[in-house]
């Protein structure tokens, strides 16, 4: 499996609004994906240009939230051999092989046994706020926005809102 | 000690502000908490939707700031057990008992030794922004907004600011 | 050096804009350092509230995005002693000295072998937003922006966007 390999990607346009004045817009989109791997790092730096482009606004910001604390998003250079090192990483700094009271059954009713993907979103944090300038999001050469599953495989959702003028 | 057991919570109105034009509008508070933990993790999903509910604005930007370098915000699954676990693993993360300059009367003047709490607020971050949806707070299912406390007990505000349509 | 100590700092004008319409405005920048270390944090607070003094901004937000992804943006206490603190936590957080696939010619071809730097940049984040509140940039008694160098010396550009009323 690729990190771009996703089964899917749908996207509701039901609860975009704009508003009514001239100038200043708020355009809002949920977009979904469907992971295929424990941990996986989806580049969705082509789609939120798709979704800038198609808002109208040239000039403000993209916010974008995964709904799911079992996720993340953050900047990176999107490159095979680093992202093995991110993973590696990630796996270090957060032990999946450890006591947990949240994996505990006298404790939680969680069955999932996933209190390492919790913290791993915690860490990384599952909103991201970049500037759009000339109707793009901007980034630097080097900079992908990343999704990460830290739960999967599972069905995901992202809330993306471009907002300015 | 619960994790929500606070003191007092105080909310400042006089820093409101609200744009003359129709539509496009910036609501600020400050709201107050009087932690009474040395480590605490707060739960304020319901204060924002209150302030988001209370501003007018249905469709934007909610920001969230800490003024306290020691005290952090973030999104997790609100769960007795996974609440423990948060804890230890940023008390591992960033240890307590070791050297750290910022503790040492020699370089530092700081009579509060809490360089690891500097460093956990650091690394976990002092702000969040999450989008308004509908005059609520957009979270997914199992999000609930986190302030938490690593150097208490203190008097802490968060500075809140409401924007959009 | 001291962590100060900055060769230059460039301020493009060029991409500034500004809403035509009274009340909603944007204003963007790209300011330059070049940094002169291997790690190196700046204080850039009192760049940021010219930046936002000049907008003609009173009451919104203002978002700070380094374009690299070796480098990051954070709040924290400026005092040396803490900073010294800050570098050490972060070098043993992301060890330079082991193995990393990105850093391994066979796998890779970035000849910098900075793979320690991009987990640095991604783990502490690349943007920061924050609340603008009476022309100024909203900020607790201790908190200063840190820009962070992670692979220095380079030329670094920070985007800076000012919006609100």
């Amino acid at each position: 499996m690729s990190a771009t390999d996703v089964h899917a990607a749908g996207e509701k346009q039901a609860p975009a609004e704009t508003a009514g004045q001239p100038g200043y817009r708020i355009v809002n989109r949920i977009l979904d994906w469907i992971t295929n791997d424990k941990t996986q790092l989806l580049n969705i730096t082509e789609r939120m240009n798709e979704v800038v482009s198609k808002s109208g606004v040239r000039n403000g910001l993209v916010h974008l939230q995964s709904l799911h604390t079992t996720t993340a998003l953050f900047l990176n250079e999107w490159q095979d051999a680093l992202l093995v090192d991110v993973k590696k990483f990630l796996e270090e700094a957060v032990e999946a092989d450890r006591y947990y009271r949240h994996n505990d059954p006298e404790h939680s009713d969680c069955e999932r046994r996933n209190a390492h993907s919790h913290l791993k979103g915690m860490l990384m944090g599952q909103t991201l706020c970049l500037q759009v300038r000339n109707a793009k999001v901007l980034l630097g050469t080097w900079q992908s926005i990343v999704l990460a599953e830290f739960d999967g495989p599972r069905s995901r959702s992202l809330a993306v809102q471009v907002s300015g003028i």
